[in-house]
């Protein structure tokens, strides 16, 4: 492996953990689950949105079915919360940066997986966003939350502009490492912003009637 | 493409279409979510249940991925919820009957493509059905609500007598445009004559002990 | 076939029914629903964890959509719930132990389709367990119900067993139909135990702060 190959596959693990351990996370202040439950919804977290990816362009079984170091990586976020989940509440904010780590190295990466398998560039950049927030979208579904990249944040818009510069540097023959790196920092960077400032999509008028389930 | 290919391909188009704005719209009336929320809700309305059955048949990645209409289609009736969701409210009767003809088209498309790709003819009912009701269901449990398709009026069972219908005359080598106009008219009556006179399928005597999540 | 292979069909079929009834038999409990929703929700807990073990070794179309019997007994064992929902209610105990069967049967063949397939051992044993468990949780997320799987109980613990069993004797070179039964029948065992004693898989300590939404 390059050294390039190699800095994407630590950040890909970077992520996965990160993901399973915020995963995990949201889940545990929601709802009553036992270890069972936090394994799960920590890894559905983590592998969830490559899966969906897999699926869609047929690459079955998953590639995170196929490598064990994804496997084993998201497992041990997950187990972490299952033990520390008291004192990590308290870690919001360096969770949540490593968190967008996850959600940009996984736009990139689902992007440019989706472009290489042979569909065309909105699909690379709908199923490099589905990369990036299948995973948590799942976990709020079996948790019975509305999806949070639904309703609030800027989770799937960063995720959009990560993927979508992906897709053009690949279809201007311009994508490398440095494309990658800038593609997933652009997203890193509008996501850290929209924490920050707490910014919201904007929503539709006038049409929300009674009190929903989420939060 | 023959007049009646044309014909399909225009009806098809015109279900998405019309699933992607009830969809967004049933979305929008029970959550309070963004912009991200109403494209993602009303696009898997009109386009989940053709990805399950895309799935079930092995043809991957799903048609709707393949045809950039589908997509643009179902993402312009999910903006359009965006930008007048206030004023469609009271459109009621014509979006349902525009839904209808979603239900009625991918009911039959479903069960055809099914059985063309081999599988046997109570599968190709059941599949064409899936393509039918899959989307909402899928949007319903990411918003939880209880799906509708399984407590209240009838959405399943023309779904079902309209893939029965296609399913017969495939097997009986009468396939042809009359056929499938024939088998989604029937589909759509039913339906039709269903919300008019707001019929319901039988329900289980005696067992709900508690009020539910659903409305 | 021989009689070894006859007995497993048995045993599925068995299981398929089992877990067909108890599926229907928690959904109307839950929720209400109509006679779609009966026969869906039972069809979906007894053939949903086989669908997506399947999608994940990618055996598509689905070994059940292949095999009308699975099909019917799931549908037969669904339909006896909306028609005795009110006796059956009263029945819990033989229900559960044939619940348990499906479980047993569904984790080692589960596991022993995914070994084959060419799979991992450690995805084996997850794939065999998500044989099990992957029927009724996606019936819970449908009616909106935290799975149970997750929160309470000895279920996915007794399947992890007897698919770790399966994989165990399978790359030893020991599985046969002896290896099978000894691996099912240590995950029934278990499974019936953690019922009789009400035992529970350990919970994260200090973290769950609102009441959830399961029962």
């Amino acid at each position: 492996m390059s050294p390039e190959q190699i800095l994407l596959l630590l950040l890909d693990l970077l992520g996965t953990f990160a993901f399973a351990l915020n995963g995990a996370l949201t889940a545990v202040r929601h709802v009553r689950i036992d270890i069972i439950g936090v394994l799960t919804l920590g890894m559905i977290t983590a592998l969830g949105g490559g899966i969906l990816r897999d699926i869609m362009i047929d690459d079955l079984p998953p590639a995170t079915f196929q490598d064990w170091r994804y496997l084993a990586v998201a497992a041990f976020g997950a187990f972490i919360v299952f033990i520390f989940a008291k004192h990590l509440g308290r870690m919001t904010v360096p969770i949540e940066v490593l968190d967008a780590v996850g959600l940009s190295v996984f736009a990139v990466t689902g992007a440019s997986k989706a472009l290489e398998f042979g569909l065309g560039p909105v699909q690379a950049v709908i199923l490099g966003t589905l990369t990036g927030v299948g995973g948590g979208t799942i976990r709020d579904a079996l948790v019975g939350r509305i999806p949070s990249v639904m309703s609030e944040g800027l989770y799937a818009i960063p995720a959009m502009v990560g993927a979508g510069l992906t897709v053009a540097a690949m279809m201007t023959d311009l994508y490398g490492i440095a494309a990658a790196v800038i593609a997933a920092s652009t997203c890193w960077l509008i996501r850290i912003i929209g924490i920050r400032f707490k910014l919201n999509a904007p929503q539709p008028l006038g049409t929300f009637r009674r009190v929903g389930t989420q939060d």
